[in-house]
C-alpha cells in the first residue's frame, strides 16, 4: 500500500532556523507574522514587515500597545498631551473578513473592550467606535448603539476595502454617523482577504516599497467620497486620512479638479470644485510626515492644501515609524494649530481649552527654521 | 412546452436612444464603448469615458488618430514640431488579454503596421516598439527582432499590469530594451482583463474620478522597478511614464526614501536613495500637466525632481485632453530642456540638433510669468 499525502509538521516554524537562508531570519525572528512566534509565514497580505510594527525598546513583550503605564509614561507624560485618540491595533482588521456579521460581532467586541478596560484608565484617553465597512447596516447599528457616549469621539475603518468608500453601498455608515455627529477616519490598514489589492497594478513585493504606496488607498477615498458627492448628502461630515501620509493631497486635488471640470455631467450632484470639499471635509494626520531634503519644498505643497487647518498631529505610538513630536517640522505658526486646535475643532467632544491657552508640548520644538 | 430561456436581441443597442434616461444618452452616443456605435456597453473597465476620448473638432468620423493629413496640419506643421514619438492608440490595450501569444501577435502586427504604414509618410515620425508584458519572452524576442530599426525610439507597454514591472518575471523584457539600447516607457491605459484594478480599494465609479487617479499605476512602477534593482541590474536603462501626471512624484519619492532608509535590508542590492535612482533613470511626460491655482506650488514641487531635466514634453494628441505647447505653464528657462533636449538626450536615435539651436515653437509660449 502506498499512502500518497502524508503531512509531517514542526511544533514550531522556529525549527526551520538553523535551515533559513541567514538574511531572511529575521522575518521569522522578529518579523510579521500570521500569530505568535512560531506561525508560518503566510501571506495574509503579501508583504511582510521584516522587523515587525512595533517600537522593540519599550517593551520586553513586544506588545508595548497593550501596556498603559508604558504609554502614560512614554507618550502621555513625557509630550505632556492633553488628550490621545485611541485607534486600536488589529481590531481595524475586520474589514478584511469575508462574513460581515463575525465581523461586526469582532469590532463590537472591541468597542465594548475598549470602553470597559481602557478608557477608565485615564480621562486623557478618548476612543473610536470601530466598524466593518463590508457590513454597511451593522456598522451604522453600531454607530447608533455607541454614538452618544461622550468619550468616543470618532467612527473608524480600515483604508484598505472592497470598494471605495464613496460607494452607495456605505452611505447607511455616513448617514449613522451624521446622524450621532462623529467624524469619520479610515486608517491605514484592512489589507488583503476581502479587500483589493490596495495598490495599482497588483501586489508589491518589499515592505518598504508597500508601505510609502500604500497612500494609494487615502486617494481613492478622497476621490470617491467626494465625487459620489457624500459631503453634499452630509454637509456637516467630516472624513480623516490617518497615516496615509500628507504631502501627495495636492497634486491628487490638482488632477481632480482638472478632470471634474471637463467631464462634471458625471456628477452633477455636485456643486464646487474637488479641492473645495476637500478643504472644508478633509482632514489628514501627519504621521508619517515626509521628510524631504529641503524643507521648503514640503511646505509649499502643504500650503496648497491649507495644511495649517487640515493636518492633525499623531504620532502612531507606539509603531515602528512613530513621530516624535518635538521633532516635527512644519512652520512654528501652524504648531497651535496642528497639535492641537484643529483636533479640538474636528473631534467636537474633547473640552474646550481652559483659557485658550496652548499648553507647551514638552521637550523643544524648533522647527521653523528651514532645513 | 415552456421554453424558459430565448434571446431577444436588438440590431444595435442604439435601439435603447428613446428609452434611456436622457441623462445617460451621451454615454450611448458619444461615450467609450467595447465597439462601434451600436455595441452595448459592457465594462470591459468598470468606468467609461462619457464623451469618447478624441477631439471632435478634428474629423468628423471619431477617428482624428486615423488620419495623418489632419496630424500634419494640426499638430507637427502648426506647432512646427521636430519629431513626434508615435505611442498607437488602442494597441496597448494587448497586456489585458489573457493569451499571452495572442497578445504579443497582435503588438507584433501593430509595429508592423506602423513600420510600413506610418513611418515612411514623415520623416518627422519615430516609432515605439509595442509589447506585450505579460509575455516577457514574447516581449523580449520583439524587442530583438526590430531592435536596431533606426526609426524606432522607445519600447512601450500599458502601465495597467497583472504586476508592478520590477517583479523578475519581466526582466527579460529589461534585457532586450538594454541590449538594442533602447528606453522604455509605460503609457496610462490596459486596465481590465488580465490586470489589476489600477486603483487601491477596488473600482471605481466616475471616468473624472477614476482618471486622476490612475496616476496610482505609475507610482506603484517607479518604487518597483526601483526597489528590485532593475536599475542597479541595467545601469543605462531609462524608464519614461507617459500621461501619469508629474506632481505626485515628489512625495512619493519623500515616503520611498523615508521607508528605504528604516528597511533597506530587504533590499541589499540597492546603493542609493529611491530619489537618486528616480532622477537618473525615470522621466515623466508632461500631459496632463497639473494646473493648480497657483503656478508657484506646482513648480516648487517639480524642482523637488529637477523637473527641467526630468520632463518630457507630450501633447497626447489626438485626445480629449490634448495639452497645446503654447499653453504649458513652466519656467521660461526650462522650456529648450522640457520642449526639446531631454528628449534628445533620451532618444538616443533623435538626430542632433542643428547649430545646437533649439527652434521656435509656432505660437507665443509666455508662461514664465506667476499666474
Amino acid at each position: 500500500m502506498i499512502d500518497c499525502d502524508v503531512h509531517n509538521d514542526w511544533a514550531s516554524a522556529q525549527e526551520l532556523m538553523p535551515f533559513i537562508d541567514p538574511n531572511f531570519r529575521d522575518y521569522l525572528e522578529r518579523g510579521e507574522l500570521p500569530g505568535p512566534t512560531g506561525a508560518f509565514p503566510h501571506a495574509h497580505r503579501p508583504w511582510l514587515h521584516p522587523e515587525g510594527f512595533m517600537l522593540t525598546d519599550l517593551t520586553d513583550d513586544g506588545h508595548p500597545g497593550a501596556n498603559f503605564e508604558v504609554m502614560r509614561e512614554e507618550l502621555l507624560d513625557r509630550y505632556n498631551v492633553d488628550y490621545v485618540i485611541l485607534t486600536g491595533e488589529e481590531a481595524i482588521e475586520v474589514s478584511t473578513l469575508g462574513n460581515p456579521y463575525f465581523a461586526t460581532a469582532l469590532a463590537s467586541a472591541y468597542n465594548n473592550w475598549m470602553i470597559e478596560t481602557w478608557l477608565p484608565k485615564d480621562h486623557r484617553l478618548k476612543g473610536s467606535i470601530i466598524i466593518a465597512p463590508q457590513d454597511p447596516e451593522g456598522a451604522a447599528a453600531e454607530i447608533r448603539r455607541l454614538g452618544d457616549h461622550p468619550d468616543l469621539v470618532q467612527v473608524l475603518m480600515s483604508s484598505g476595502s472592497y470598494r471605495p468608500y464613496g460607494d452607495p453601498q456605505y452611505h447607511p455608515i455616513w448617514e449613522a454617523a451624521a446622524e450621532v455627529g462623529l467624524p469619520i477616519a479610515a486608517h491605514l490598514g484592512g489589507q488583503g482577504g476581502l479587500n483589493y489589492n490596495p495598490i495599482g497594478c497588483g501586489p508589491t513585493t518589499f515592505f518598504w516599497e508597500t508601505h510609502a504606496l500604500l497612500c494609494e488607498t487615502g486617494m481613492a477615498h478622497v476621490a470617491s467620497l467626494i465625487a459620489h458627492g457624500v459631503f453634499e448628502k452630509w454637509p456637516t461630515l467630516k472624513f480623516v486620512l490617518i497615516e496615509c501620509g500628507v504631502a501627495w493631497l495636492a497634486p491628487i486635488l490638482w488632477r481632480l479638479d482638472a478632470d471634474y471640470k471637463a467631464l462634471r455631467k458625471e456628477t452633477p450632484w455636485l456643486k464646487r470644485l474637488p479641492s473645495e470639499y476637500a478643504r472644508d471635509h478633509i482632514r489628514l494626520s501627519t504621521q508619517p510626515l515626509e521628510q524631504p531634503k529641503k524643507r521648503d519644498h514640503l511646505w509649499h505643497i502643504l500650503e496648497a492644501i491649507d495644511g495649517r487647518h487640515t493636518l492633525l498631529y499623531a504620532s502612531d505610538y507606539p509603531h515602528w515609524d512613530f513621530d516624535d513630536p518635538t521633532q516635527i517640522k512644519l512652520p512654528k505658526e501652524w504648531h497651535d494649530d496642528v497639535f492641537d486646535g484643529n483636533a479640538r475643532k474636528l473631534y467636537t467632544r474633547l473640552p474646550e481649552k481652559v483659557n485658550g491657552q496652548q499648553k507647551p508640548v514638552n521637550g523643544s520644538p524648533d522647527s521653523s527654521s528651514t532645513a
